[in-house]
C-alpha cells in the first residue's frame, strides 16, 4: 500500500499562473485586479484589535455575511463565508460528489474543476462548448450530482444568459453551482435563481472584483437547507477575523466598487479594440480579461515573457492558438499593445 | 437521489465550543492564549501594502516556511502552511484514506477526527486510552492508512513521550500525523521523528501558543514526498497573504513566544494545585487546558455558565465526569477558583 490514495498520486495537481517577484513586469496572467482594494480595507487593519486575532473568528463569519445578504437581497443564512471561491469548490465536490456521484461541466472552462473531481475520486464528465460557447444542451442531461458552469466562463469571458441557466437548473435532479467569480464584469448575475430553485449554488469571489485576491474570500449564496449541508463539510473556522473584517469593509463600500469596475470595463473594451485591430480574434468579454485568438499565440506567449510581460496561455485543446490577457491598467495595456505590434511586425 | 452524499446527510457536524460575545465574561472553553500575539503582528498589519492584496498571495507562504524550516531545523520544502491546523487534518484525510482505508486514533481525542472520517466516508477505528492514557498497543496494528495521535492530547492535557511515538511510527504501514496543536506547552516535540521515519507528519499550530486563533495558520512538517503529495491537495491559496506575513512575523519572535508560554505554565502549576485543594482529581497537564475530574462536573458546568465562567463539558464516554479548563490569566483563573469554591460549599 503507498501512503497516498491511487487517486491522488495520479493527479498533477493544479498549476497556478506564474507569480513574478518583481514589480516592475507587466502582469496581465492572472486576472487580478489592476487598481487596490478600497480606503477601508487598510483602515481596518490599521486599527486592528489584537484581541480579535488572540480568539477563535466567528464561524460564520457574521459581519460580512449580513453585509452580503444585503447586497444580494437574501437572508443572512442563504449566505456562506469561504476562503477563496476555491474553498467552495472544495466544499461542494466533498458534499455531493464521489465514485458513485459525478461531476458534470462545459469546457474549456476553469482547470480546477478537473483536479478537484480527481481528488475526489469522482467521474468528470466533460460536454465542449460550441464555438460560440453557448451552454450545451446535453449538460441537462449528464445525470451528475454536481453540474458546475462558470458564467462568466474562465478562460473564455463569454457569459450564458440567465434565463438559460434557469432552465438548466430546472432540468436538473443535482445541483447547479454557477461560478460567478468574474460577475463583477458581466452585464447580469444569476443571483434570483436561489429564490427559484432550492438546487442552485451561487459562488462569488472577492478576488477580482474587488481586488483582494490575496486576501481569500469568497462566499456562496444558496437556500438554507444547502447552505447548512455545505457548513458541515466546511472546516469551522474556515474563514479568518482579518479576512471577516476586511471583506466586509470592501463590501460595504459600492462607490468605490462601481467606478473601480466601470474603470477595468473602459479598458476591457480599448484592449479588445486594438486587439481587433491587430489582427486578433476576440470576442466580446463579459470578465475582467479577454481570449484572444492569433495562429501563432504560442511563439507570441513567449516573446511576451522575455519583454517581462505576462499573459497566460494554456496548453490545452481548443485553446493552442488563443491567449488569456488580463485587463491591466491604461498604461500596462499599452505596454502589451506597444509590445504586440512589435512582435507582428517582426 | 438527494444533494448530498448520504455520508454528509448523516454527519453532524463539528461544534465549536461556544464564543460568547461579551468580553467581561471568564472564557477559559477554547483553549485559547490568555496573552495578545506580539506586537510585530500588530506592526505588520498597520503597515501592510496593499498590492500584496492586490495580487494572488504566494502559494506555498515562502516567508513563514522558511522561517518554520530554521526553527526545526529542516529544509523549507518539508514545511507546508495551512490555515489553520484543520486544514491540514482535512487535506490528511482527503489525500491518505477512503472507504477502503482506514484512520485509527485513540480515544478520547479531538472531537474533529471522526467527523473528518464520516465526511471523507472511511472506517473509523477508534482505540480506547487507559486510564492514564498511555498509548495503546493495538493502535500499531489497525493497518489504517492514517493514524492521529494528538500530542499533547486534547481533552486530556497527557503527553506521550517521543520514544513511544518513534516505535509506533516504526511499526505502521501508513502514516503517522501527530498532532503537536498543544505542544508549546509541553516539555518535548517530535519533530525530530520526520528525519527518521518518511511516514510522520507534525501538525503545528500558531493559534495557542502564538495567540493566533483567529488568524487560522498552522503547518505540517514531513519529509519533501508527503509534502509534495499534500501540497496537490490542498487548496492553491489557502493561506492568504495578511495570514502569511502575521504568522511568520509571530514564529519570529521567539523571545515573546517563550515569555508568554512561561507564564501560561506557572498558571497550569497553581490551577492543578488549587483544584486538587479543591478535591478535583487533575493529572499533570502538557498544555494549555487541565482535565478536571469530578462527579459532579455537568452540574458545576451549568452554574458556571449561570455565572458567565465558560470551560468546556463533553457529553462523551469517559468525559462526563469531567471539566477541560483553559489556563487562563491569573485573575481569570481566581475568578474560576472562586467561583468553584462557592459552587462547591453549596
Amino acid at each position: 500500500m503507498g501512503y497516498f490514495r491511487e487517486n491522488v498520486d495520479r493527479v498533477e495537481g493544479y498549476k497556478p499562473g506564474f507569480q513574478p517577484k518583481s514589480r516592475d513586469v507587466v502582469k496581465l496572467n492572472t486576472n487580478e485586479n489592476p487598481y487596490p482594494p478600497c480606503p477601508a480595507v487598510l483602515e481596518v487593519l490599521a486599527d486592528f484589535d489584537a484581541e480579535k486575532l488572540r480568539r477563535y473568528p466567528d464561524p460564520l463569519g457574521s459581519e460580512f455575511r449580513q453585509a452580503a445578504a444585503r447586497l444580494n437581497g437574501v437572508d443572512a443564512d442563504w449566505i456562506m463565508c469561504c476562503n477563496g471561491g476555491d474553498d467552495l469548490l472544495t466544499i461542494a465536490f466533498r458534499a455531493f460528489c464521489d465514485s458513485q456521484r459525478a461531476v458534470a461541466y462545459p469546457v474549456p472552462t476553469y482547470s480546477l474543476y478537473p483536479v478537484l473531481a480527481d481528488l475526489q475520486d469522482c467521474e468528470k464528465i466533460e460536454i465542449p462548448f460550441d464555438k460560440e460557447f453557448n451552454l450545451p444542451a446535453k449538460l441537462a442531461k449528464t445525470g451528475a450530482a454536481l453540474t458546475i458552469v462558470c458564467n462568466p466562463n474562465a478562460p473564455t469571458g463569454s457569459f450564458i444568459r440567465v434565463e438559460e441557466l434557469a432552465s438548466l437548473a430546472d432540468e436538473l435532479d443535482g445541483v447547479l453551482l454557477i461560478d460567478e467569480a468574474y460577475v463583477d464584469f458581466a452585464e447580469g448575475t444569476c443571483a434570483s435563481l436561489v429564490k427559484r430553485f432550492d438546487n442552485v449554488i451561487i459562488l462569488r469571489s472577492m478576488s477580482k472584483g474587488y481586488s483582494l485576491a490575496g486576501l481569500r474570500f469568497g462566499y456562496g449564496i444558496a437556500q438554507g437547507d444547502l447552505i447548512n449541508g455545505l457548513m458541515k463539510v466546511k472546516d469551522s473556522y474556515n474563514v479568518d477575523a482579518i479576512a471577516i473584517a476586511a471583506a466586509a469593509a470592501a463590501i460595504k463600500d459600492q462607490q468605490y466598487f462601481k467606478e473601480n469596475i466601470e474603470k477595468v470595463k473602459a479598458e476591457r473594451a480599448r484592449l479588445t479594440a486594438e486587439l481587433r485591430g491587430l489582427g486578433f480574434k476576440v470576442q466580446n468579454a463579459f470578465s475582467n480579461f479577454v481570449l484572444a485568438e492569433n495562429s501563432h499565440a504560442a511563439d507570441i506567449y513567449d516573446k511576451l515573457v522575455k519583454m517581462d510581460i505576462y499573459v497566460r496561455y494554456f496548453k490545452l485543446a481548443g485553446l493552442e492558438d488563443k491567449l488569456r490577457i488580463t485587463v491591466g491598467t491604461p498604461e500596462q495595456n499599452g505596454k502589451l499593445l506597444t509590445a504586440l505590434k512589435q512582435i507582428l511586425s517582426e
